[in-house]
């Protein structure tokens, strides 16, 4: 009888290392299994464990998700087809109010058993207690583990309460992301954090935890708040100005239309959403876990973790994230990295989509605090993306309290020449 | 600037695989960045995302820890040597009732700035409630994640909790252990399991995550009662029957004498423990995230939840384990894999660890819902090690109701032969 491994499940190798004297890594036993008198570890010393953990997952484009014809999402991670369906589910209550009939229809037709819960998921419901919720649901529900994962379905709030729920239940269970969002579309839906904000800090406790699969449907988009677009719009900029100039061009030239069309229009709409994504992708699975301190996608979020928190609930996240990155790019104009001219152009594209450069709570002293506050969670340097040019970025430990006074200065005169 | 990467965290390699066109996954941008025409991803497919962790973590014999003139536990995971040393301990109080003096004057020698938490570690107080009093205790104290690793000093259920904690905050904070007890030290202190029990079901919620290193320090055992040791000596006397003639000889040889020395004893407490200990280890390292199903660390484990569940407070974990041991050994004997002599001589160590073989509540009926449940929880099959002689175990699927009832009456009778 062979181990049973589930080809989507993650795989690894493993050796036994034993600081012993030669041998005391043989297989069948420990050391000096034929020998008694012959010990295997010192007892200064002992052992090192080590394992491999591979992850993989999907990212796959699918409009029309909840079509009826469609059978994509009850087929991944089933496994066995033989019995009858069952899926528990959970949508955020904003979600539900728009699509729910329909999420509803979907699963009736396809006469899958279904519990759905709806769950209200703003900031401040994204809580340890929102957490258990979830887990009420599913222990009430029952699921097999290995045939039945959960769907979850709503913006990024919604699925780093599931992703985090489904971590913990029995120590990981399979899961499925369906982000309605643009930022869970392009941003928060596609990678491998879970979370919630405690005592008052957000995101304080949470896990690593990448779904099964996330599916992304566009179609989501069509009913989202301008507003609410220009705010994941905000994300798509970050990965253009840090990495990709031909994106930065489509968002300058078709920026306007994006928001109006709400991404339905399919000329530039496909195109910024599968370069958003990749090279978010790109960025999130050479550092899954976090561990390399030096992140592209850090660009934007130094100074707009406090100027969100101080401004709430005036500032989205993403709105925030582009003051941040307009203080960068005057930081870059300064140091001569971004010249006038290329930094009138990232202002100006800012515009376009509708996101503000400037907030009054942009004084020198509040944004070298929170430089300092990121220094202490960067393990002692500032690793500061600055853009090089656009389309690049690189990063930056010698940042001055000066700078910061000169780069608010540039700034609060609205342009560069 | 290279990342920065610890020895001593995990690593990871990766790649992106785009099932777009080939070029899709060219460094540097999305698919088609030369070539605005090309697009790197059809909308009926997407991405895969693939990324490894190396897990890597030490278990290292060190007996007298506390001892002043011993810094080991103080050079784990500190990183950099130029600040006063900060460190958030939690200890189990009843391990602070006896040590609690020696730990404090330890910390104190090195100058350790300190916050010492006491926890009440019981079945009942092993929930979400403790992990969250020890978050709180974190955030009150304040620890720098990469320089200062929490200390948790108990038994099994207090390293599950603060594991748990750790696990959750900032989404991975590194941890010690320090098992305290004969069943910490030999089996749930070595591995990466974490866990709290929810809604009446054990370990309901919980995480891989191990620690950064357990120290396994010995002298913890000579406060332990007699019971608890027999305890611990079930799960060591498991390793040994299905993995370890040596260790099971060692066990029916001195098993008496390693009670009543508690451990203390050089000759063959050791031995003993060097081998369970590298026995279980090779077992968790290569199923470190349970993937496969088919575990010998199991064994003993198939009827002993129901039983320990039904009789609590009456059983211990190890006294039930033994239990389901011995109904094992009746059905190995049942099938001829073991002989009756070396099954009398099993129960016969049994008797010498003073385990427990038999419980009023080992009635058919129930053995056999056991096993059902037990079924579910290994994806539809038994899945059963059952041992083959004295050192070596198979897999079983194909268990009948009938050789239930007779192994329960071969073992109310009290032998074999």
């Amino acid at each position: 009888m062979g181990a049973n491994v589930n080809p989507n499940q993650p795989t690894r190798t493993m050796d036994v290392e034993n600081p012993g004297p030669p041998g005391a890594a043989s297989s069948g036993g420990p050391a000096g299994s034929n020998d008694p008198g012959l010990r295997g570890v010192d007892l200064s010393t002992g052992w090192v464990v080590t394992a491999q953990q591979s992850v993989i997952y999907d990212v796959r484009l699918k409009d029309g998700l909840f079509d009826v014809h469609h059978r994509d999402l009850l087929e991944v991670g089933s496994g066995r087809r033989s019995k009858r369906l069952r899926r528990f589910v959970v949508v955020d209550e904003t979600v539900d109010a728009i699509y729910g009939d329909r999420i509803r229809r979907y699963f009736a037709a396809h006469e899958v058993e279904t519990h759905i819960l709806t769950l209200g998921a703003s900031e401040t419901k994204k809580t340890m207690e929102s957490v258990l919720a979830v887990v009420d649901g599913i222990d009430a529900f029952g699921i097999s583990r290995r045939h039945e994962p959960i769907i979850a379905i709503g913006g990024g709030v919604l699925l780093d309460i599931v992703g985090l729920a489904a971590s913990l239940y029995r120590r990981s269970t399979p899961y499925i992301r369906v982000p309605t969002t643009l930022v869970g579309i392009i941003d928060a839906g596609i990678g491998a954090k879970t979370g919630v904000n405690y005592s008052s800090s957000k995101n304080r406790l949470g896990s690593y935890f990448p779904p099964k699969v996330v599916f992304l449907d566009r179609t989501f988009l069509a009913s989202l708040e301008p507003r609410q677009l220009s705010n994941g719009l905000a994300e798509i900029l970050k990965i253009a100005l840090v990495k990709d100039l031909r994106l930065f061009e489509l968002l300058e030239e078709h920026g306007e239309r994006l928001i109006e069309d709400r991404f339905q229009d399919n000329t530039a709409a496909e195109e910024v959403l599968e370069r958003a994504i990749h090279g978010m992708l790109e960025e999130l699975q050479s550092n899954l876990w976090e561990e390399h301190l030096e992140r592209l996608v850090d660009f934007g979020h130094t100074f707009s973790p406090l100027l969100e928190m101080r401004a709430l609930p005036s500032l989205l996240h993403g709105e925030a994230v582009n003051i941040d990155m307009a203080l960068s790019t005057a930081l870059s104009v300064g140091r001569g990295l971004v010249s006038p001219a290329e930094g009138d152009r990232i202002l100006s594209t800012m515009r376009t989509l509708r996101l503000p450069t400037w907030h009054r709570l942009c004084q020198p002293e509040l944004l070298w605090d929170a430089l300092q506050e990121v220094v202490a969670h960067r393990d002692g340097l500032q690793r500061m993306p600055l853009p090089v040019g656009i389309g690049v970025a690189t990063f930056f430990n010698d940042l001055q309290r000066s700078e910061i006074d000169e780069a608010v200065e540039l700034l609060a005169a609205g342009g560069f020449r």
